[in-house]
Parts: structure tokens; sequence; C-alpha cells
């Protein structure tokens, strides 16, 4: 009998063939692959292109309704792209999913957010339809559901900077539109930010340190817990997807989107034991 | 003796030639030129590729350094691509910015982030130097200051969604990336964003509505103030670039970086008159 490993995907996304960015992707790799086994998807080398368009409808370009439509038609008749196809088939397969990529203008790069555009296409990454109620499955329930993702995201700035009060704010703000609308709308569960500040100006001791703390990082993985993320129907939205006024009560931070941010029932007025 | 009139850019990122988004651009268009010259960046009919990388160093892919000393110094030996020569110049010339897209997974199309990425290069959208005090220029200070735009965003979910508590995080704060970390950094004002929700099933009606709202806009955009985010050196934030504790005290959201977020000092004991 075999015992079949976890399987991991791992898209990274950097122009250079030489690079803190490579170096650091190579080793992680390497150590995922301790306990994993890993795909990857290295979108320069592919070439990926990241322009979502009327290519992605195969024989439904040329016919009417708007596009949502066609798109999910074009998925339902097998005739999505080939090499959208390949990128589905990973991500279902894929238990981790691990996103490496430079933070451009507070945000993935262009190559990788078109991964997202094109690669989570409707009827696969959202207007997900439960058979049963008819409704949307989304925000903590979508084709992904049950899989778990590691980002790790370089930037040139100080880490005060994208604080919690820093100027560019704080980084699981700043991409709440990844972590939150995109990755754990699917329903795939995000664990903690790995971040790696002032990335410029690396020396070789800097990167040592850095690969040394994601391996050790890559190595423990299974043991972390992600952001506890509120569900859409786990009772703390109104209908009109707002958040209850009684939980995080007065507050707007993005945090508030989060399980520990303050539920007026958690612990509280509970009997011990 | 001719009294030239502002000049607009209206940069738009929809992949249909015919579509609600496409309509309002044209009217959206016609509008701005009754009191702008415009010229426009229609990315998907330019065939934009969003992909920054070694075809954006020009002599510099075979020189040794790293992407941003080598993309620093393409600019300075003017051997940027001649596409992006003519963005940037586009940019320069311009007075006024638009930048209409649909939100794709709560943030800009793939062809707009790159258009991004490519065009603001080392030295022209970041690391902009002041030649006086060698201080980099950035957040309400850099090549682009003195220009205002105005974002144009359409996006299927109802507008609660996106508001203030709504799950997926009110609009500014999802798209401040955008319009703080992107479009103010170099200097440029943002006006309030222009949203469009519930776009995916728009009948005849409601494009007819939503034409004459942003046409109406657009005739008086002269009159609007921008969003008041703080400079970077406008005394507010401490030199670790976060925001000094006396400044709207113990919150985190996003919405601290404006001006009208509670600066201790604005308005009181002040003397009348």
């Amino acid at each position: 009998m075999t015992v079949s490993r976890p399987q991991a995907l791992y898209v990274y996304a950097h122009p250079e063939q030489r690079s803190f960015n490579r170096e650091l992707f190579d080793a992680a790799r390497a150590e995922l692959e301790l306990t994993h086994d890993v795909v990857t998807s290295d979108l320069y080398a592919m070439g990926f292109d990241p322009r979502l368009g009327e290519h992605d409808l195969g024989a439904f370009a040329r016919t009417n309704g708007s596009f949502l439509t066609r798109w999910s038609s074009a998925l339902a008749a097998a005739q999505l792209p080939e090499e959208i196809c390949v990128e589905q088939q990973k991500l279902l397969d894929a238990d981790l999913v691990v996103l490496q990529f430079p933070l451009w203008w507070y945000s993935v790069p262009a190559i990788l957010k078109g991964w997202f555009d094109r690669v989570l296409s409707a009827g696969f990454g959202f207007d997900v339809r439960d058979p049963e109620t008819g409704r949307t499955r989304k925000y903590g329930d979508g084709l992904l559901t049950g899989k778990r993702a590691l980002v790790v995201v370089s930037f040139g700035e100080a880490g005060s900077a994208l604080s919690p009060r820093g100027i560019a704010g704080d980084l699981e703000s700043v991409l709440y539109g990844l972590i939150h609308g995109t990755l754990f709308y699917t329903g795939i569960e995000v664990l903690p930010l790995h971040a790696i500040p002032e990335a410029d100006d690396f020396d070789s001791a800097d990167v040592a340190r850095e690969i040394a703390r994601l391996r050790a990082r890559v190595s423990e993985l299974r043991t972390e817990r992600p952001i506890p993320f509120r569900r859409m129907r786990g009772g703390d939205y109104t209908p009109e997807r707002v958040l209850r006024e009684d939980v995080a009560p007065g507050r707007t931070d993005l945090g508030i989107h989060r399980e520990d941010s303050g539920r007026p029932d958690a612990g509280a007025l509970r009997p011990a034991g």
C-alpha cells in the first residue's frame, strides 16, 4: 500500500533568473519537497499571458451574451485555453498553495494578478453554485475549500511603513483583496503572511538569514493555524453582507473580518469547564 | 494669443468592444472633450504587455547590477521601450488622469496593474530624488505632483458589501494601494472614487442612468476637492513612517491617513476669524 504525500503548488512571479527571490524560491521548494510532492508555476519562465480576454472564451468568443455567461459556458464545455486548464488542475490537486512575489505598487506583479484573473474563472473561482440550494459559494466556501495558502512577499521598504499605522497601511490590509477577497473567497485558508522587508539592499548574510527563516517556516507549516477570517454564512454578517453591529462594534478597520477581532460572545459569560 | 485647454489622459482597461464599460468610456470621453484636450490609453486595444521584465532595461538588460539600478539607468539613458516612453509623456502632459476599469478580484485588471508596473518606472514613478536634499520624493511628492486623478470602477456586488464594515472591505481601503500607494505616492491628487455597483446585470435604463451620472461628474470635476491624504513630510509621521500616536489616536483603519480623520489640533483652540 502506498501512502500518498500531500501535494503543493508553488506559484512564483519574479522576472529575474538571478536574484534574491530566485534563491529563496529554489531553497523553499527544496525544503517543501521533503514533505510534499511539489509542482511549480514559474510564471515568467512559462511566459504566462496575464490578460483576460476573448481568447478565454473558446468557441463562445463568437456567440452573443455577457462575458461572464460565455466564460461560464466555456468552462462547462471544456473550452477554456489549455494553459488555463493546466493551472486549474494544479490548484484542484494541491493541498497547499505557495505564492511568492515581490510587492510592486503595494500589490502583486501584473503577471500574477492575471493568473488569478484568468485561472479563477467564472464557475471555478467565482459564481460557483451550490447545486442543492442554488446559492453562490464564496468567502470561506468555494471549489477550493480545504486547501491552505502561504504568501511569501518581499518589499523594499522598512517593515514599520507597512505596520499598523504605518504610512503604507499594514500588510494584511494592503493585501486584503488577495488574501481575503481572492484566496479565502474561493475557500482557501490563508496562513499568516511571510513578509520580507528591506529586500532591495540584501547582502549575502541577509539572503542566508531569509533562506533559513523561510525553510524553517516551510518545515513547520502543518502545525500552523490560518488567519481566522469570518465565513460569510457564519452568522456574523447581515443579508447585505455587512458585519453585524454587535460584532467588533464601532470599528471599521479590515481586521474586523477576523474572528479574533472581538466577537461579543467569545469567551464571555461562559461557565468554566 | 492662444489659451491652451487642460490636458486629460483617459486610461481604459476592459476587454470587450461592446459592453457597458465601453459605452460609459465613450460617453465620458465625449463629455471630457468639452473642457479638455483628451488623449486615451485603451490598453486592450493597444495590446499593452503588462509584464515588467528584462525588455524594460534596453541596453542595460546585458549589464550587471540590480534590476532597480539598471532600470533607473535605462530611464536616464533614454533606453526604455518606445511604448513606455509614450505613456510616460502622456502622464507628464496630463493635468487630469482618468482611470476606468472593472474591479476584478478586488483590484485592477492585470493589464492595468502592468501599466503601473512598467510606466511608473524607477526614477519616474518611484526612487525620484530631490536634487537639493537627495531625499526620495514620495507620498504626495513626486514627478507627477499637481495632477489629479478620477478613478471610475464598476463591480458586480452590491455597494453594501464594499462599504465600511462590508465583507469585502470599504472600497477606499480595498483600493488603498492604488489610490494612495500608487497615485498619491507619485504626487497625483485623487478625487473621490466613482463607484458603479451591481454592474453585471444592467439593463438599458441602468446604463443610461450611469452614463448621465458620470457625465455630470466629469462636467464638474474642477470644483471637486481631492481625498486629503496626509503628506509624508507634513509632520504627521515619525521618521519610521508611522502615524504619530496623537494623530487619530487608537485607530488602525486606513482612513487614519486622511487629514480629515482626527488631527488633534484641527480647528480646535483657534481664534475665530
